[in-house]
């Protein structure tokens, strides 16, 4: 078996409204890829949100008196503070500088994925989509009426972890792909059934993609061309470990 | 940028003793893959672990009154359960069946690595390797004067995490290249410093390296090929997070 990743060049800076579909399309033609049935796409979460008008300006919010004493211990702005706890659904930790809350999506990481990065202006901050696997699920079908393939969509973020260092890229979005493979009933090589194998293959691929999308935000796109999936539906979503599985919460 | 991964198949079933590299480099020919200088090899723990003789027979294993309580309470085996506790220098988590501990390489992981797939015999399992960045080290080295060519080795193994369903490959061992980038200092598309940003590549491509091995054991290792990485040592225990900046223990 044998897959390939391009990074995607020459992607425009995105503006609320722009059709990523048709942008994604064109840069993979002009670097001489045609999108095709089975390729799958992983696409920063950043070009997503900001095609979706997912930005905030830190001087349109008022911060409240919590969001202050807050902003004091992590040394951020109190109005970033604000646009965090906006987005959080449940404080997970707070220790030092550091807030890990769990979204209204369900995701645990810092911050609540909200983020200054890769974004114009300098009072600006970038939220996570309102609904990711909605937005993969409208990206690839957009993208099947403008290339005429039939494609996987990944949104991709990026994660701290606890016990190593280091982030790497998950997927908060998906569609036309089961995220997960379980293995179960499968045997391994010497004839014994596997169990309790279920792999998150989004996320490894959210993983691959991550590996030419790089941090300088030029390439927020990486083709994935010969990894055979299994097809269907099941977003990100049923990634989230629900609560009473959770061993660590 | 673009990178290919690989799945080398026909590696025979591992014995210890053997020379994992001149398999792999024979593997890697048969495919019409000469490894060549910059390549990536995925190696999966468990033929490294084989090749190492990290297999115990479990009835060897006489477990003690706590190993014994232990089995009861986790539905496995009392020796299986002793030789979980023979890896582990610290219990993170005990929950229902599950056993979450720190092994003696600072891993954190599930029953201290200790596993029973891919392994012939009813009474066997196999052990993480003792020091794995050695492990990978000699791999590398040994691929060198095999194929004389200049690589980088990651040996891998899968982890479930908090938060989220589904486990993903990351790397327990890494030689010849560096396992984190650190971004601090570059500047994102706005021309702004990006803060805070170490990736952790070794993982990232332990995973894409998952995707073409499977879990049914016939494809142990993954061929990378076309990643720029960073050169220089610096193995896997770079990535273990110290306990003071470690949220969740």
């Amino acid at each position: 078996m044998m897959f390939t990743v391009h990074g995607l060049s020459g992607i425009p800076n995105i503006r609320e409204g722009d059709d990523l579909a048709e942008i994604i399309v064109e840069a993979a033609c002009k670097q001489g890829l045609k999108i095709m049935d089975g390729d799958i796409l992983v696409v920063a979460q950043k070009i997503v949100s900001k095609s979706e008008g997912r930005i905030v300006d830190l001087r349109s919010v008022d911060p409240s008196p919590f969001a202050r004493r807050l902003a004091k211990r992590t040394g951020k702005n109190p109005s970033h503070i604000e646009v965090i706890l906006s987005q959080t659904k449940e404080i997970v930790r707070m220790a030092g500088r550091h807030l890990i809350t769990e979204t209204h999506q369900g995701f645990v990481c810092a911050n609540a994925g909200v983020d200054r990065s890769n974004i114009e202006g300098e009072y600006t901050v970038s939220l996570l989509p309102r609904d990711p696997d909605s937005s993969a699920k409208r990206l690839r079908r957009r993208i099947k009426e403008v290339s005429g393939s039939d494609v996987a969509v990944i949104i991709s973020d990026t994660f701290g972890r606890p016990w190593r260092l280091g982030q790497t890229n998950l997927a908060i979005g998906v569609s036309g792909m089961k995220p997960l493979i379980d293995y179960r009933g499968c045997d391994d090589m010497y004839g014994r059934k596997l169990r309790l194998t279920v792999m998150a293959v989004a996320d490894e691929l959210a993983s691959a993609g991550e590996l030419v999308m790089g941090k300088a935000g030029g390439i927020p796109v990486a083709l994935i061309r010969g990894y055979v999936y299994e097809r269907g539906e099941g977003g990100a979503r049923n990634m989230i470990r629900p609560r009473e599985l959770d061993l660590f919460r």
